[in-house]
């Protein structure tokens, strides 16, 4: 049974496929905009759906995901996004806590694990 | 191969099962207990008994568990029940980290992986 | 389908084998050294070695990581000997978060779920 693996680097895979099951890595926002937890959750689902459209799934295939807040003060923001992008009788199990991410301009961090198709 | 959800919402599904793998929500305490992280934590593996059930699945199939404790001072709370909980010989991986929650109600969450049988 | 445990106690196992997967428990380093990041991340990743190793597994298959740090300071000690230890081009998903830990001994606790080969 092989491993895949997407965009990968020294430090980690953000994509690594194995049993029809695709595990992301924890993603934060591509230059993200300072103290906006909506845009960054934005960014960081664009680019989960570019890599899960690489992995041969996509965010109807969701099974789980954990996010990260810096601040549970930005829990609204992100969730406006959201549930605004999960499809309806699509969502994955879901954990969300505060924790502080590697760098401070990031708000948001969101790693899932999905099916491949 | 198919993904079955149960209790979804527009946010998450509390249960969610894929090529013999339940992944289940991040569950807290129903009616939580001001203040008593062993009441919480004895109301969240009850959901999780549940949880399970409803899957195909219980207590002696887990694979995976992560607790969040909003204050490591609950951890022998937490603790006397998990392990009381935990069938012998039957435990899970589990890591164990403080983070805050979404509700400053909530002193405890806990999230499993788990075989269907 | 069958699971298999291995290091087993009340509370938790080492390691979980179900479906050509196997998953770690978190693991911290054994006999810490006091506020010496690297040299916990270097003692957790030889237990890590070592527990693939029991499990059919190794380093090479890895498929997601979770690292958390008691204090974002140790970012780049941990990483340091992370990225010596990863196995060109067989990095897995990671995400890398603060939270404070069981034991205030510990600086760095990782978890991971690797492919049995």
């Amino acid at each position: 049974m092989s491993i895949e693996r997407l965009h990968t680097n020294r430090r980690m895979s953000r994509v690594v496929i194995h049993n029809n099951t695709v595990y992301l890595a924890g993603l934060v926002a591509d230059e993200p905009v300072p103290e906006d937890a909506a845009a960054q959750t934005r960014s960081i689902l664009e680019r989960i759906d570019g890599f899960l459209a690489e992995a041969g799934s996509d965010k109807h295939h969701l099974l789980s995901a954990t996010i990260w807040l810096s601040d549970m003060a930005h829990y609204d923001a992100m969730n406006s996004v959201w549930d605004a992008w999960v499809p309806e009788g699509h969502a994955p199990g879901r954990a969300c806590v505060e924790a502080k991410l590697a760098l401070p301009k990031y708000k948001v961090e969101i790693r899932v694990i999905a099916a491949v198709i």
